[in-house]
C-alpha cells in the first residue's frame, strides 16, 4: 500500500485548528468587575492583553499563510508529513496559554521575563516544526507538485529553516528587557505575514 | 513569482473564524447561582446579554454575507488582500470582548457610555477594513472575476465605504443616550444582513 | 442582479457553527474542587450534566442532519433563505446556554421547571426556523434541485413543520414533572437523528 | 428513497468537531495568580496539564487520521454510519472533560485512580465506536469504494476492533499505578498516529 494522504482534508482540518486557535485568543481578555466604575480606564488598562492578542493573532495568521503556501505545493502528504503537521498544530494550539501568561505578567518584571521567554520558546518550536515540514517534502520530491522547480524547493527550505541566531538574540533581549521583546514578537509576526510566499500553484485549475 | 493566492482556502479559513467568533458569543451569557431560586426572574434579568448576543450575532452574520459576496467576485487574492483580510478577521474575532463589556455595563449609566462607544469603535474598524478589502480589489482589476462589470466594482466600492457621518451620529447618540445606541447597533446589523449582495458569480459552474 | 447565493459556502459556514456549538457543550461540565477527595462520587454526581450534554449533542446532531438533507436539495439559496438560515444558526448557537441552566437546575425543583421550559422554548424556536427554511424553498421552486419531485417537496414541508400539539404536550409535562421532560427532550433528539432524510441528491456527481 | 448520504459534508462536519475538540484542550491549562511571583516554578508545576494536553491532542489527532482513512474508503454513508459517526464525535468531544480531571487529579493518589480509569473508559468508548463505524461499512459492501479489496476491508476490520485484553491490562495498571497508566495513554496515542493507514483511495482524481 502506498503511503499517500490527500492534502485536501488535511488542509481543511489544519485550517480549522488555526481558525479556532486564533479566535480563542479573545477569551483571555476581560475587564475586572471592579474597574466598571471607571470603564475607560479599565479598558485602557488592558493594553497588555491587546498587545498579546495582536501579537499572537498576527503570528498564527502568518504561520497559516506559510502553511497554506507549503501545502499548496504538495500533491500528496506522506505519513511523516501528517505527523509533523500534527506537531505544528499542537504547538500552534498551545500558543493561547503563553499568550495569556504574557498578558498577565507584563507588569510584573520578574514574572514577565519568564513569560516572555516561555512565549519565545513556543514560537521557536512552531518555527522548527514548520521547517521540519518542508524538510520532509524536500527529501521526498515525489510529494511536491511537478511544477515546483528544484530551485524553489531549496528557497523554501532556506526560508523555513528557523534562524537560531535570531532566536538567541530575542532571548537575550527577553532576559535584559522583556518589554522590548514583546514588541519584537509583534514585529516577527508582522514579518511572517508580509513575507509569506503566495500559493499560486495551489490554483492551477483556475489559472 | 506571481503574487496570487487561491481564494478557496482563504474563504474556508475566514468562514472558520466567522463561525467561531459568532458561536463563542454565547459563552458570555450566564445566570448567577444566586438567581436560581427565582430562575424566571434570573433568565429575564439577563436581557442585556440577549440583546448584545443578538446584535453581535446579526452583525457578524451580516459581515460574513458581505465577505462572501466580495470573495465570490474575486478570481485570486494578492498578498495585500490576504493581509487586509487578516485584519478583518482580527477585528471580527475581537468583537466578543466589547460585546461582553456592553452586556455587563448596560445597567451602569457611566460604564454603559464607555462600553457602547468602544463597541461602536470596533464596528467602525471592521467596517473600514471591509471597505479597504474591496478598495484593494478595485485597484487590482485583474483579481476581479472578468464577469464583474466596472460598474458593479464601483457600486461595491461605494457600498463598502464606511459612512463616517453615520458613525459620528451613532457616537453622539451613544454619548447622550447609550441605551438607544445599543438598539441602533442591532438595527445596523439587521441592515447589513438585509442589504448584503448575493454572490451569484461565485457559482457559475452550477448555473 | 439575480438573487442567487451559492450553497457551498453557506453549508461550510453552517457546518462550522453546528460543529462549534456541539463541541462547546462540554465546557459546561466540571467537577468542583471539593469533590476531588471522592472523585467517583463527584463524577457520578454530575449526571445531570451528562444528560444535558447528551440531549443537546444529539439534538444539534439531528438538526445538522436535517439541515444537510434540506441544503442538499437546493441548487441555490436566495437572500431570504440566507436570513432564515442565520436565524437557525443563532438559535442553535444559543442552545448551550439553556443546556447549562438545565444541568445546573435539575436538582432544584423550582428552578428546574423554569430551566426545562426555557430549554423547550429554544427547541421550539429552532424547529420553527427549520420549518421556515424549507417553507421558503417550497415557495421558490426554482431554488430546489430539478430532480426533487413536487411530492418530495411537500413531504419535506410536512416533516419540517413543527408539531405544535407535541410542544404543548411537552410543556405541560415540563410544568408537572420536569424530570420526565428532560428525558423527553433526549427522546426527541434521538428521533431527529433516526428520522433524518438522506441527502442522496447532494451527491449526483458521485452516483 | 435510497439511504445514501454524501461523505463530503460529513467529513467537513467531523473535521470541524475534531479540530475544535483538539483546540479546546488548551483552555484547561493555566497558572494560578499566586504562582506569578515564581513563574518558572509555576509553569513547571503545570506539567500534569502538559502531559494531559499532549496525550489528548495526540489521541484525537490519531483518531482523526484513522477517521480520515476510513471515510476515504467510503463512496457513500448510510443512516447507520451517520449515527455511529455522531456517536464517535460525541465521545471525542467529551474527552476534554476527563482530560481536565486527569490533569487536576494527577497529584492526589485517590482522585488520580478514578480520573485515570474514567479517562481510559472514554478512550474505550471512542475505540469501540470507531470499530462499529467500520463494521457497518464492512456489512454494507456497496458503501465501500470498489477499489478497496475484500482483504483490505477485513484488515481494517481487525485493525479497528478494540483490543479488550489491552484495555483490561491498562485498567489494572491504572488501579495499581495510575501514574504509569497516564504515560501509557500517551504511548497509545502515539501508536494511533504512527500506525494510521493512509487514505490513498481518497484522492484518485489527483493520482
Amino acid at each position: 500500500m502506498r503511503d499517500r494522504w490527500s492534502t485536501a482534508r488535511t488542509e481543511a482540518f489544519s485550517d480549522g485548528v488555526f481558525a479556532i486557535a486564533i479566535t480563542l485568543l479573545v477569551l483571555e481578555i476581560g475587564v475586572p468587575e471592579s474597574d466598571f466604575d471607571h470603564l475607560w480606564y479599565g479598558i485602557g488598562h488592558q493594553w497588555p492583553s491587546y498587545l498579546a492578542y495582536a501579537t499572537s493573532f498576527v503570528t498564527i495568521g502568518g504561520i497559516w499563510m506559510i502553511h497554506h503556501g507549503l501545502f499548496g505545493r504538495l500533491q500528496y502528504a506522506n505519513a511523516q508529513i501528517m505527523r509533523v503537521n500534527l506537531g505544528v498544530l499542537m504547538a500552534v494550539s498551545f500558543l493561547p496559554y503563553p499568550t495569556g501568561l504574557m498578558a498577565e505578567a507584563i507588569r510584573n518584571s520578574g514574572a514577565e521575563r519568564a513569560a516572555v521567554l516561555f512565549y519565545g520558546f513556543n514560537l521557536l518550536v512552531i518555527s522548527a516544526l514548520m521547517g521540519a515540514l518542508w524538510a520532509v517534502a524536500a527529501r521526498h520530491r515525489e510529494l511536491v507538485h511537478p511544477d515546483v522547480s528544484d530551485q524553489e524547493v531549496q528557497q523554501l527550505l532556506r526560508a523555513t529553516t528557523p534562524d537560531l541566531g535570531f532566536y538567541v538574540t530575542v532571548s537575550v533581549i527577553a532576559l535584559l528587557a522583556p518589554h522590548v521583546a514583546v514588541w519584537g514578537y509583534l514585529v516577527i509576526g508582522i514579518r511572517l505575514v508580509t513575507r509569506a510566499r503566495s500559493d499560486d500553484l495551489a490554483a492551477p485549475a483556475t489559472g
